[in-house]
This record gives C-alpha cells, structure tokens and sequence, in this order.
C-alpha cells in the first residue's frame, strides 16, 4: 500500500514537472493512468457483480471531471487528440475481435430479426423523439425536433458487445441479433442524418427536398455491405495466402490488422461508421482462410488479437467516459429535456427488441442491448451542432448538452441493466448449448 | 494478382474521396499501407538475406518520397501527429520487450564493457566531430562545430535490437554490450547536450559556463537509473501481487504496459529518452514478478506483448523512413559536410567496440552495433535548429540537413553491416549455447 499511495502522489503531482524534451513524454503518463484507472475501476465493480466496462467508463467520468474538484492534473486527456484516435483505434480492434468470433452464415441465421430490430429501432425513437422535443421545446423550430429526433435512432454497439463478451456470452443468438441489427441500424440512421440534414440545408436555402443526397448514401452503405460480403469470400484466401508465402515471420497479426484497417477506412469512406467495416472485417475472416498461416505460426487470430484489445480497448471506454462534463447538470431546462429523450431513448429500443423472433429468445434482453448511443449518437448531435437554420445552430449548447447526457445515460445504464437481464435468463432457463 | 492490383489501385485513388465523417477514418488507411508496406518491404530484403528492419525503413523512405515522383496521396503521413506519436509507443514497445528479453544480472555482467564502449563511443566521436566540422565548416561558429559534434554522440538501439532480434541473436554477449552503452550512452549524450546548449545560451546571453545545469542533468539521469534498479525490486511485487487480486480477467498485459509507460514516462520526466524508461522496465521485470499471474493466466508476459510489437514496431520504423527527404540531396554543400559526418559516425563507434572485453567478443560487431543514430541523434539536431547565437539559428537549414543525412545513412547501413558481422562470426566460430 505505501507503494501505491506514493505512486498515487507520483501522478498527480506530474503536471508540475513542466519540461519534457520528447512529445511522447506526457503520453506514456496519459496511457499508464487511463490502464490502471481501467483495471482499478473494472476491479469495483466487478466485485459488485456488474461488467468490467462501466467500470471503466465511470474511471473515465471521475477522471474527466477532477476538475470540478480543482484537480487539473488530467484536464488535457478530455481534448488530446491522440488519445482521442487511440481510442477509436481501441473500438475498431474490439468489433474486429467481436467479428472474429462470429461467422457469416451464423449471421444470416439472424438476419431477419436483426432487419426487423433495427427497422423498429430506428423508426419508434424517430417518432417518440420528434413528438417529444416538439411537446418538451414547442418554440424551437421543426428542424431542431427532426435533429433531436435523428440522434436517439443511433445504436453503439461496441458496449453491448463488450458486456456480451464480459459475461462470455458472445455467442449467444441475442447477442447475433444486436450486432447484426446495429449493422443495419447504421446504415439506416446514416440515410437519416442525410436526409434531415439535407433537408435543414435545404430549408435554409430555400429550396426544395434532396430526395437525391438521401437516395445516394443508401445506395453507399448497401453497396458497402454487399462488397465486404463479396470482399469476404475472394480477398482473405489471397491475402493469407500470400502472407502465408513471405520471408517474414509473425505476419498474422499484421495481415489480421491490415483487412480490418482497410475495411474501416472503406466504412468510413462511404459514411458508414469505422466499426461497421471493423466488424464486417472479422465476420468474413473465417478461420479456413487463415489456415496456411495457422498451421505454420500455429496460433489463432483472435487468440493474437487479445493483448492488443487489452491494451486499446479499455483506452476507449475510458474516453467515453472522460467527455462526461457533469458541469452541464447545473441547468434545469437541461434536465426536462434530457429527462424526455433518455425515456424516449429507452422505450424506443425496448420496443424495437420486440422484433427479434426465434425459439427461448429474450427479446429484453435485445431490446437492452440496442439502448447505448455512445460515439454514434455524439456524432449525430455534432453534425446538429454544426449546421445553422437563419444564422443559428440547429442544436444549440443546451440541446447538445442534453443530448450528450441523453448519451451517456443510455451507455452507462446499459451495462448493469443487460447483465441483469442475462443472468435473469441464465437463472430461470436451461443454457442452451454453445 | 488482379486482387492486389486493385487494392492498390483504391489505395491510390483514395485521396479522391475528401469527404470523411469521422476523423479515424484517414488513420484506418495509413496503418493499413503501412503494415502492408512494411510487411512487403521485409520480405523483399529478406529474399536478399537482410534484415526485415531494412525492408521497413526503405519502404517509409519510398512512401515519403512519393511527392518526388508527384504523387501526393501519402504527403500528409510525414507529418501527422497521431502517426508520430504512435510510431513512438512503438519503440517504446520494442525496448519493453527487448528489456523483458534480459535480466539486472545479465546486464550487471557486462557493465563494464558498456560503461568502455559507451565512454569511448561519445569521447571519440565528439572530438572528431569537432575537428572535421571546423575543417569543413571554418566559417561557422564554434557553438555550430560543438552542436554537429554532439549529434555524433547520440546512439539509437531500436535499430540494432531490432536486428540482433531478427537475427536470433538477442541473447548473445554483444547484444547486451550495446544495450547497457546505449544506456549509458543516453545519459552521457544528454549532459553534452546539456552542456553545449548551455553554453550557447550562455554565449548568446554573455555570461559565463553552466557547470549548475550539467551537473544537474548528470545527477538525474544517474538518479533515475539507480531508482529504476531499486524500484525494479520492490515496485513489481507489490503491482502485480496486487493485480493478481484483482477480479478482472486479462490484466497481466495491462500491468506489463502500466508498468513499461510509468517507467518510460519517468525517464522523459529526467530528460532521458522514453525508450530507456521502457528498456528498463523490461529489464527489472523478471518472470518470478509476474508469477502469481502466470500460473493463473498461463501466459508469459514477453509472449503477450509480441502482437502489440507486430502491430506498433513495423509503424516506427516506416515512420523513421517517412522522415528522409531525398530533395535535399540537391545541394553539393549538403553532400561534402554529410560525407565528413558519416565518417567520423562511422570511424567513432568503430573505435567505441575496442572498449568491449570478453572471451570470444566480437569487438567489431560491437562497434557496427552502436552506428545508428536514429531518432536520437534527430532530436539532438533539432534542439540545435531552435537555439539562436546573435539571432541567428546555431544549426540552420543546411546544417540540419546534413545531420539528417548522416543520421540516415548509419541508419540504413547498420541492418546489413550488422548482418553480415554476425554471419561472418556465425560461420567461423562455434555458436555459444543460448
């Protein structure tokens, strides 16, 4: 305990040695603390029965906001641009990982109800929101409510995934569905932010629809989906197999890395969210297409994958939870329409697990799963933020603020709420065979 | 084949598609390119019988050229931040694992051999230095001669561990020589710099010699590998004694890297580089710290940090590349001053391996050991370009070019010029038993 009390004094005292001569210095602090404040954070709750993540995510809110208590030693971590890419990096290697222990066929298996989840998922939350921000907000304008509306429609699965994987149910048909679903759902939440910020570009001009702008980034993201199918099948065998012919050795990780490297930059090309092509990159990497390899390097990828998901992983939850500014709970107008989106956000996905059909299926248990915005819905409140109607903000400070809380509400009830809702099923129904 | 022309086809055209809705989008395909060129690289100068180091450094330099040959699409990867930073966890990486590779008593063996070459590797060079550059250069100031000759001082080890490694030859006799040098290397360097930077601030200002700050800087780095030693016996115990208790799963990965960017962390804070933080955090890490884990978690540290090594080390070495501007090859000044610093690099460690004792030593391979100035002798260089005599920059644009030159070519030609003097040993002498 003396050890860790004068490491403790170490790292907050940090900041006052002020001269560094290499950039890297304050970074390899930045990564230390935001590790062990994971573990530490993870260990608590753990030992309360709850996932490791919200551990990790309430870490990132205490770190975050030591400035509310006047301690500025880590007031950097919530702006730092690298530790921000590091951990969107962290997230595409946890779908990446997350797609490796699934396989194509076993997602078509769920492709309906993943269809059905996300179309519900999508279109409840869209109304509900709508009608609530015009009934919450009745002096903000249609496009402000239509934007609001357009933010609770995101789901960011990289939780769920982490609490289906926390609890070792991965494989579970839930858990197909809800990844299976958010695909969908980023796709269809991506037609709406176009169309909904085509038409206030639209408004703001004075012109007409752009039915065009909202046909094109449906054909995109459905075209990307089918090509990763298409990819899938043709471009592993190749690359492995010339893999398997280089000179280097321990090239497993790094051809692993460089597919799902290329599938989130082609997700992101086409509008679609990095993880989606992360996923879809570990979906198509069927264990028969790094078969060369394996028999030679005699390891598995997604056995290889797990030290770096170790170390990046926790890096983005802590993140999530370091742009938490929990000074914004000091408006009450904040807090009406925050109180309004967050049921509205609630019972919207709840509703949307009504979808799911198949045999001894929990569909609380999917509708839970689909609740997180996380980063996709702080993306969506973003764009908001950036667009004017008459010279001002759609979303202005207020809406924003309600909406990042809106966000971490939804993220940070997820974790205990699914665990719940999982072991509520495992006690009272037989485990079904993996 | 058509697969991978169309692959780089899209890699090339993806500059085209500007609009990217998230930021990591952009990274996604850098890491993607280079890992694939790295991986390429290596294997092409591995069919030569070179070491993959090579292969990854030649494809950076290509990348960062490019803009030569007019193509534009990888301009923005010399000089992103995140990649840089990056790349710089990456050594970091490599260090911590090469450390982990050794023990205290292995290095305590050699000491005194480091301690001869370390001495005799920036005495020799520095005074050579010195003297070619008033040669060369009788026009410019004596704070200039003194600044190009404590460049000459520095030496980088990533390149050399990473070619000892490539080799299987990590564990020999020579390896751990230039480790514990390049140690004792980085704090000699540091207090030339010290000195000289002093000592041009206190020209520039008119005062007298900073004997204060150099002994201050001495005594840090002195401090903090004495404190690394004393800390690597009772910090580890207790971190991962500690860890072992904890309900998380997965967590000895997240303490080696805890402990790793503590201690690299700690070094930048005294002025030392990151990575001989890092290197002695691997160091002091021997397995019976990590034992209570292992028997749970059934796995070896060094293990487990090999696929963040394959994921970050390729980065570095492509990015070490990346920085070689081939345009400043232009100016035939460039090329006389470049050619004298070579030689005196060069000739200065050569001479630094005769202090290496030892039965069977290779004092040669030594000496080809601790060529490589790397990122080490670039940081010495552009401490110099910000410091000013009489308004003027102590190492202006040309100068800096030359260094930058010379810091390349004992970059580039250590992987074969090591190679070989092993090989040479390899094939004449009986292999020790590891």
């Amino acid at each position: 305990m003396p050890t860790f009390a004068a490491l403790a004094l170490l790292l907050f005292a940090a900041p006052a040695f002020a001269s560094t001569h290499d950039p890297s210095g304050p970074v390899f602090l930045s990564l230390a603390v935001m590790l062990l404040g994971a573990k530490l954070g993870g260990d608590v709750v753990m030992r309360l029965g709850l996932p490791a993540v919200l551990g990790e995510l309430l870490v990132g809110v205490l770190l975050g906001n030591l400035p509310l208590l006047g301690v500025t030693a880590f007031e950097a971590l919530r702006t730092d641009a690298f530790v921000d890419l590091l951990s969107r990096v962290g997230v595409v290697i946890l779908l990446f990982e997350v797609g490796l222990e699934s396989t194509v066929g076993q997602m078509m298996k769920v492709g309906r109800s993943a269809v059905a989840v996300a179309l519900i998922g999508v279109a409840t939350p869209f109304a509900l929101g709508w009608g609530a921000a015009a009934l919450v907000l009745p002096s903000a304008s249609p496009a402000a409510h239509a934007f609001l509306a357009a933010t609770l429609t995101a789901t960011s699965v990289g939780i769920t995934a982490r609490v289906f994987r926390d609890l070792g149910r991965e494989q579970s048909t839930e858990s197909r569905i809800i990844l299976g679903a958010a695909v969908v759902d980023d796709v269809l939440g991506l037609v709406i932010l176009a169309v909904v910020s085509g038409a206030v570009a639209a408004a703001d001009a004075g012109e007409g629809f752009p039915l065009a702008d909202a046909g094109r980034s449906l054909f995109a993201a459905v075209a990307f989906l089918g090509g990763a199918l298409i990819i899938g099948r043709y471009l592993p065998p190749t690359l492995f197999g010339f893999a398997a012919r280089l000179k280097a050795r321990r090239v497993l990780v790094a051809f692993g890395l460089i597919f799902c490297f290329l599938l989130a930059w082609a997700a992101d090309l086409v509008g679609l969210s990095p993880i989606v092509g992360a996923f879809a990159a570990g979906l198509v990497l069927e264990d028969v297409h790094t078969h060369d390899l394996a028999t030679r390097e005699r390891q598995n990828l997604a056995h290889l994958v797990e030290p770096i998901s170790d170390f990046l992983v926790p890096i983005f939850f802590v993140v999530m939870g370091l742009r938490t500014d929990l000074s914004m709970l000091a408006s009450p107008s904040v807090w009406v329409l925050t109180l309004a989106l967050v049921v509205v956000a609630i019972v919207g996905k709840l509703v949307a697990g009504l979808g799911a059909f198949g045999k001894g299926l929990d569909r609380l248990t999917v509708g839970l799963g689909m609740m997180p915005r996380g980063e996709v819905g702080l993306i969506f409140a973003g764009v908001g933020a950036t667009l004017t109607l008459r010279g001002a903000p759609v979303i202005d400070a207020k809406l924003y603020a309600a909406v990042v809380l809106m966000v971490i509400v939804t993220t940070v009830i997820t974790p205990p709420a699914l665990a719940w809702s999982i072991r509520r099923r495992a006690a009272s129904a037989p485990t079904p065979s993996a």
